[in-house]
């Protein structure tokens, strides 16, 4: 019988919480049921025919490691493409990463020891848990609200969670999973606090383009806190490429950016293919997201509609991104939506939504809400909420 | 003045040990100097264009994510790929990773926790200490010997080594730096104490094809241990697409197997055209690595001869990998390899090499060794070879 044991952080790692209610989707399509996936953020918006023909059209003759921090050529073209956004910073703030999720992870291992706390407004980004577990870091959450739409929480809710251990705040902005979208007096906020109390301001904004009435307020364009902000940035939803796995750590902190660098030299380099894609991506026309922002606007406005129409369903609108939650009159959202595959149908379809249970990091929060990702077309958010209408009427379990 | 902190692992972090004299390299060239590089193991060889071929003929709409595995397809194809090395595995024992990197950090994660210990013959690899380093765990060195042409040290050394702590030993077959081939005896030795001491063994055959006179044995291979082997694969040098940024994880420990996946989850998928690219590798003629073994086996071959001939200089013949370990006469190697590129040229000429040193754990040891990867054609290593040697006359650092 083998001794060999699996390490703490190994047990501590959660099971992605979106994931785990595949093989239920699975199962209700071998027996021929149709699932609209309302559950992930996979863009069902094609990627630019002009990214992928940068790399199709490619004409090297040896895939070699690029330099640690991306291509050169790659980030002195971001650099033009965040003057555009507002946001000043040079090159040599940049390490290209292998998407967001390693610029969150070198962000959290350069930044924080094992014990030491960030704080997170919750619900939030679920594999920020799976980052944390790995740095050995601890995430405190904050509670935001469904009945103000997830707005920030009050400072006083920070200054009561801060220990001489909390050394960090993120902030994903529009935010995964709510939709919210952080006002700029809302960001003078957390840049106080982080001034204050000499902490990280992390900020995740993959998507940043994604706002449908107010215009986006960087971290990157807060002054007088340069070496607090760290910008974690992806192309993943920017340009409906996921798969190129290539995301940016930018910050101005001229220490915090040569110790990334060391990490970054020790995984060699970011993918090659997936760093033309990406620079590739900078030339393409200014009006190339007023289009995907119409259809994801109008997407948006058809699943609040229709979600507020349900009975005992409340959705706040959400100001950016492409996720929306919801309350639900249900006892317990993880059942739910293992019901919704594993029990119900209606004309032979059902939907597939994401728990909210995994986005909280407080014990039994979230069990009536859910999020919608809505990365698909009209027709489809239409027959899904007509699933999701049915469902709820037929559902066992009511709160 | 801020009192922002980097972590312990941050100021831990080794820098590159390669990458460090890049500076020097770059400053000689500006001064009209040609710099032949021999300090890493980025190969000349061209990637076989059907790899290339396979994205750039790719015809999907959208990038997506991946499965966190990887591709399945991709997945299934691998197993032929193995079973044609004598490995016998199953496609759902494979997590397709970013690069060989991610590999050995998800191994190193799973396995250990902070403070515990992993046992690694050196000279090594210098990146497990960045790994090492990111998993809060100490490498414990075994020191191997130039004399023996670096085989494996006693079993005793091993053993004296092990403490409570203990979790895992690493070997690199054939190796990085010193191109030593471990035989099938040596290898049983490692897997007895594995067995002894519920140790993992993560075994690194990135190099696997490239053995020039005897056959690879793969710690896959080794009967009766299954749930101690992990194998930490990588596409980079096999096919010569080291930006790809494809390895794999594999390991028949189920337990361990669905810790890595939670990892995997985390940051979601590897790279998408990596993937196609590694999956079309697999389609290469089985007489592809001939032509590239023979290759890198004649500069080999020029390599050791050259180096010998050279008074004061010895250098065993590496039996796999392209790489070869040499003992100079030379008081400091640091010092030597940065003279090279600082204040020495032969017609215009000098050669960059990485100094030992950065592949000891052992404090001050490889003070008078130099890594040299023989990743350049036959006439550049002859002109290399040519400014090695008159260096070695001119340097006035003698040991």
């Amino acid at each position: 019988m083998s001794q060999l044991t699996i390490s703490k952080r190994g047990h501590h790692m959660p099971p992605s919480p979106i994931r785990k209610l595949v093989p239920y989707a699975e199962a209700a399509k071998h027996k021929g049921i149709k699932v609209y996936h309302l559950n992930i953020g996979q863009p069902d918006i094609e990627t630019p025919k002009r990214v992928l023909d940068a790399v199709r059209h490619s004409d090297f003759k040896i895939l070699e490691y690029s330099h640690s921090a991306g291509n050169e050529s790659y980030r002195r073209k971001l650099v033009h493409y965040y003057e555009k956004n507002n946001i000043s910073i040079n090159y040599n703030q940049i390490i290209i990463t292998t998407g967001g999720s390693e610029a969150i992870l070198f962000g959290f291992m350069a930044c924080m020891d094992d014990g030491d706390e960030v704080i997170i407004p919750e619900p939030y980004y679920a594999n920020y848990n799976g980052f944390a577990v790995s740095a050995g870091v601890n995430v405190v959450p904050i509670t935001s609200h469904i009945e103000n739409g997830f707005a920030l929480p009050p400072i006083e809710d920070f200054e009561k969670s801060i220990t001489d251990r909390t050394k960090a705040i993120v902030v994903c902005n529009p935010n995964n999973p709510t939709g919210y979208l952080y006002s700029k007096e809302e960001m003078e906020v957390l840049k106080e606090l982080a001034l204050k109390y000499n902490l990280y301001l992390f900020a995740d904004e993959a998507y940043r383009e994604f706002c449908y009435e107010e215009k986006h307020f960087s971290a990157m364009q807060l002054q007088g806190c340069d070496d607090n902000v760290v910008l974690m940035d992806t192309i993943s939803k920017r340009y409906s490429c996921c798969g190129a796995r290539i995301g940016a750590f930018i910050t101005r902190n001229k220490e915090l950016y040569n110790t990334v660098i060391k990490f970054a030299q020790a995984r060699l380099s970011p993918p090659g293919f997936g760093q033309i894609a990406g620079e590739a991506a900078i030339d393409l026309p200014d009006n190339y997201f007023d289009v995907t922002k119409a259809e994801y606007k109008a997407r948006r406005d058809l699943i609040v509609k229709r979600l507020n129409a349900m009975k005992g369903v409340y959705c706040p609108k959400p100001g950016g991104a492409f996720y929306a939650m919801a309350k639900l009159p249900i006892d317990d959202s993880d059942k739910f939506c293992q019901w919704l595959l594993e029990e119900f149908s209606y004309n032979k379809q059902t939907v597939m939504l994401a728990p909210a249970t995994g986005f909280y990091g407080s014990k039994d929060f979230g069990k009536n809400e859910v999020r919608l990702a809505y990365v698909l077309n009209l027709d489809s958010i239409n027959a899904a909420m007509d699933c999701l209408e049915k469902a709820l009427e037929q559902y066992p379990g009511k709160a």
